[in-house]
């Protein structure tokens, strides 16, 4: 019997290591390979060297996410607040937390069984953390709920006002913003993220979402359940999207518009209106994924015909 | 006489609370609202339900600031230094003003009258910051002068070098940036947005503007009075924006260029050249208003007529 | 003799300044400056006044940098450790580098010769940091080897999860993040800049490379020697850039891609493809810079013609 012991990319790893694949650009990376193990989907079955032992699935990444945390769990942290931390005397600390050094923590923060928050993360006054919540170095909450099991990135902001003001005789006035944040479960949110409160509602993260490094969400959105919000993208205040919307990089959303459930918004998509459930959007501003590239073909033909010069 | 308890959304507040319309999208709220006070505009007026008192404006977005503001007021910062930061002893803090936790005050900074400055924030060398403004959790300043009433939030970045160098025989040289970032009275600057000094002038931000979170502003950008840069847009350097421009969500300008007073920048426009007073302008590269959706119509009917296949 | 006292910009420089001209658009700026010395090109060498000395030079940018950098050399920092520090007892500290305070230095941290750490930085367990690197206030790096003469600015979060997830029965399930950031010799990252560790390689930032504010680089990007990323690009997991590759602002590459050196890729690019070696791209989808202007071009004259209403 042979005992792996442990993951590695299909170049680098040795016959006790398990490997991955399943994007057809690699796949030649497979002749070479010394892996004992390939994870790998039905498409590359037949190409397996034979010294790879395959496990070949329909979910080959999801497979892969599993045999990896075999290999790699997430390790709990070592209980405790560090003496440098300043914790209020209102907030109750869960005994099985872990509170890192120079963290400060506000009056009557709530922070759950086994959760681990980073060093110097600031929590302000009144913030609810669930358990087994991971709270990223530097980052800051205040005005939130988090459920369990969410995930903050190193710099994520959370709670700070929206960019709310009224236009006054005498320059901007700023509008009071009173909402929260309400995190749900198993939600994460990428390094340096903003998440805006409310301004009178509560900005909403649907439980189980994942929002990248470098997004914006501004005051009262609202997001479904499993959402995905990729790198840089941007999505305006009190817009909501249903649950299983995909936003991909540097995707802006307008304000105060609907996205229906599992739509996807591509990759630097201007959406200005509401978007139907399934649709697949694209462009600036959005349409459907098939008009932009009948668009993009039919520019690219009329510019060579007309070679700026008049038909 | 009825006395009001606070601010509310139509579709929470009670017959104690005031609320507020302005958006033709939530009128629909006005039926079933148990508001006290609506504060909207003459188009909502009589749609009212018979139970509110309407407070009808002409601005009622400024109105409602107002009120919300009545409600919640910003509370002045307990004055003091906390034990745990850092205060170079050349330093002036105020004594009304407020230092938070792990804060790093270098030599001769400055700290005015009614100032807070949150946890964990690090203020460098020769900074010098006015009255009554509030520094985020966080956030770092250097090089940099601050007027009144400034507001930054968590994890800003003022005053750090810009993006210069030169290519030299044997990779990239460092040009050193020299000059600071002015900002001037009632500036707000969002979460994690950053600022680069000037290289040898200085960058500007002109009073009362107001920058949301994400946004960079490249050294010796001079951005006028109560001017509005929305999440996620850039300013490259040595870029002018006179009095009164809006740069919308994702917009990025060129650098060395000049936009002229009360233009409109929208969303993801890429501005490649200067653009005019009151202009309204649209795009990448940027173009107004009118011709681009023009010119987007345009693009959809031929696409439909030609279908890919030629005329 | 004329001593030179320091630099200074045309318009406030005085006899004992040297100055720069650089732009044809500050030219006019020459009729009026005082400077002593101006450092420009030929094109502009007959249009310095008498009382001017022309350091004329071919690449006068670079001049440039070397001349200011006299006047303003990179002070060294101040050796040591600051007592508010946490430096774990397994880091290896050289003397001479300098650790801010609040500063956190996990277990076999190595910190190189005359390298600056600032203020509440926050270094992960096994980080090796090289020789003349400066870590800016508040950044956070994990999972990371850094080389010589890397500097960090504030709030850059270094070595982090990449976003990888895969889809579950109930829900996201996360992909292991196992690999490194490896940032070679004399790498820049801008301000509240993120880059992710690789998921099962390394992450890699090629020597010379310079990365601008608020940029994102993915999970296993490798990035070449003296590549350029202007401030809020983007570029997504396991894509290759080779040598002297330019990314302008807010351009952003799509995952698995290939950009060939010395490429250029446009501002707000949308890279999906790969892009050959020292191809100019510009547009989304990118495209020749050629192509993309024709097509501005056709559109316009096609839209001007047609008026929205069929030819």
């Amino acid at each position: 019997m042979t005992a792996y012991r442990g993951v590695a990319p299909l170049q680098g790893a040795t016959s006790v290591d398990v490997s991955f694949l399943d994007n057809r650009r690699y796949a030649p990376l497979l002749e070479t390979t010394q892996a004992g193990v390939v994870v790998t989907g039905p498409a590359f079955a037949d190409r397996l060297p034979d010294h790879v032992t395959g496990l070949i699935c329909k979910a080959p990444y999801l497979a892969w996410a599993r045999v990896a945390t075999l290999f790699h769990p997430v390790e709990p942290p070592e209980p405790g607040v560090h003496p440098t931390a300043l914790v209020d005397p209102t907030a109750m600390v869960d005994a099985s937390a872990s509170v890192g050094p120079f963290c400060v923590i506000g009056a009557n923060v709530e922070i759950g069984t086994g959760s681990a928050i980073g060093a110097q993360a600031v929590i302000g006054q009144g913030v609810r953390i669930g358990a087994l919540c991971r709270v990223g170095v530097q980052s800051s909450i205040s005005h939130a709920v988090l459920g369990d099991r969410v995930v903050l990135y190193p710099g994520a902001r959370i709670g700070q006002d929206g960019f709310g003001f009224a236009v006054g005789p005498a320059g901007f006035e700023t509008v009071p913003q009173l909402g929260r944040v309400v995190i749900e479960d198993g939600v994460e949110i990428g390094a340096n993220a903003t998440i805006d409160r409310g301004s009178m509602q509560d900005t909403v993260i649907g439980a189980g979402t994942r929002i990248d490094n470098l997004v914006q969400i501004g005051h009262n959105a609202r997001l479904g359940r499993c959402c995905i919000v990729v790198s840089q993208a941007g999505i305006s205040g009190s817009t909501e999207l249903e649950d299983y919307v995909t936003v991909a990089a540097q995707a802006g959303l307008i304000g105060h518009i609907k996205i229906g459930a599992k739509a996807r918004i591509g990759a630097q998509c201007g959406v200005m209106s509401d978007v139907e459930a399934g649709a697949d959007v694209i462009g600036s501003p959005a349409m459907p994924f098939r008009e932009f590239f009948r668009n993009v073909a039919t520019l690219r033909r009329l510019a060579k015909k007309g070679g700026g010069k008049g038909e």
